[in-house]
């Protein structure tokens, strides 16, 4: 026979809520009463379960946490931010790595099995329809790193990258770069066709400045320095949008690798302003995606819809700024 | 009232075998079958329940996987190849960030609260009482990248760092550098104490090379940067054993801000050959932890320890080797 709370509240002294409160996360309680329920739990054998408490209460606390980029270092500072924040409101994440799964089924069946609260997607380049496949399985839903959209199908916590494929045509532009590059991370990612589309309706504004794209196959160094290695070999621009910044540190060594200098003779911008940005041998010049403000907000809509699993869907946007490193030649006077 | 699995046998006309098989990751059934039984299933409502089943047969298949250093990117890796390799085996890892985290307690208490089949302690720095404090607990633990020791109190999976600072320190006495230097990770860290003593213990057969060591805060970019800056300063040694990659980079970066070049004026040589570390900019020399192995070989072992918990604790240890890349100068003739 499993020990109730009850008992242990009895063999304790104290009230039931105080044994709650030993152990609920971040509940406030006494050093002193905590000993006196420790010790009274241990006595008995209690060990409350939270998992079985969500048989009764219908909440396991667990978020699944999917993400299918493990080469990108942004992501450690991503899991980093959301193991932190979600351990803060007594949450935990079972991390899911959908690196080869194509069929959002799959997912949607696991994460059924775990009777997850709810479902935070971590990825600008998981297809949308998995965020949708969680949503229509009654699961609370936010895509973080999401595509910006004005009827978002779920909640979407992100940036707009087509204002980022902007910024990063004007930065160019205003540098006086007379040929520009759009060099995008793989083709069928949102946050790839975005920015590309972006940066291509900014360009149009400027006629005289001759611009040409391609697109490198993942969001990681290979692919990047892979991409960058084929531009150089003819005719390249003076400068590049490189996609990411993992895309732009694969870039910068292959011009590196050509006896080339950035920014004398390339000139790179990337995105995002992960750590590694501003290590001083890497010194990106690029576009500050505010992570830690997206991760937070986040949390913060996933703990909403817990109680309100209805919410009417919304997209939160947050502004990005160009971060000047040495990449990119000085502004044109 | 729950739907049974029987239930759903029934309606599809199967065995309850064929349904079990069905809802269990990585079981063999057929496609004709599945798609059977999962009609059943989905007419009757019904939604298979890992944490559920766990009530009766004791298993959530939820393996606490547990680390504490999220600015070194030695670790997406280990969670990539953690995450995979647990799916594989139908289990579930539940990510638990012990960054701040002093007091084991708090951790054993969180992960009884889901019932953790296990523990996984992926870290060289976190304090050995937590891997033995969840032992205590009862739950099966396997210590990643723990100390190696002939008298292992837990389940170790790892490298021998004492012989890695040996490797090391011959590598740069090959390479005849009169003066080498010591630049480790955190002075508490074991692993840092491990290869500490290797180095010295072989430095101590060549009197004639001058020996100097220092510790850095952590083992992260910016402590290395820091340290290495502050080496660099006064009479430096000729070549380093930087206690990681991650603090190896980051010397890289002082090394060339104080403009010196590597291998050239300072040579460096690493330890854990991460994906970065043969980025063509990086080109780090350093010692090959096979990490692959260490996680593959954690997973066989907690999945042994699942079906006896109570096996005698054992110490793995895998082979490491120097691995040649640009920052140490050629052997000496």
């Amino acid at each position: 026979m499993a020990i109730t709370l009850k008992e242990v509240a009895e063999r304790a002294g104290v009230s039931r809520s105080a044994v709650s409160r030993t152990f609920t996360d971040g509940a406030s309680v006494s050093d002193k009463m905590r000993r006196k329920v420790e010790k009274a739990a241990s006595d008995l054998g209690y060990s409350p379960n939270a998992l079985a408490s969500s048989l009764t209460t219908g909440r396991t606390k667990l978020i699944g946490l999917v993400s299918n980029n493990f080469h990108n270092p942004i992501f450690l500072e991503v899991f980093d931010l959301f193991t932190r924040g979600l351990q803060d409101r007594g949450l935990r994440p079972l991390l899911v790595n959908l690196t080869d799964e194509i069929n959002p089924e799959n997912s949607v069946r696991m994460l059924r099995q775990y009777s997850v609260d709810g479902v935070v997607v971590a990825s600008s380049t998981l297809p949308p329809n998995f965020a949708k496949a969680f949503r229509d399985a009654g699961v609370p839903v936010v895509h973080s790193f999401g595509r910006a959209s004005s009827s978002p199908q779920v909640h979407v916590v992100g940036i707009d990258n087509t204002e980022c494929g902007r910024m990063a045509a004007r930065t160019l532009v205003e540098r006086g770069y007379n040929h520009v590059g759009f060099m995008g991370g793989p083709q069928d990612a949102t946050s790839t066709q975005d920015r590309y589309t972006g940066f291509m309706s900014e360009m149009s504004a400027h006629p005289k400045v001759k611009v040409s794209y391609s697109f490198a196959e993942a969001y990681s160094f290979d692919a990047g320095r892979r991409e960058m290695l084929r531009l150089l070999r003819a005719a390249p621009a003076e400068a590049y949008f490189c996609g990411d910044d993992v895309l732009s540190i694969g870039a910068l060594s292959a011009v590196d690798d050509s006896d080339l200098s950035c920014p004398n003779d390339v000139g790179i911008i990337g995105l995002n302003d992960m750590e590694m940005a501003q290590w001083e041998n890497i010194n990106l010049t690029t576009i500050h995606q505010p992570i830690r403000q997206i991760v937070t907000s986040s949390i913060e809509l996933m703990v909403t819809m817990l109680d309100e699993p209805d919410r009417y869907p919304e997209t939160r946007i947050f502004p990005c700024s160009v971060v000047e490193r040495g990449t990119l030649r000085a502004q044109a006077n």
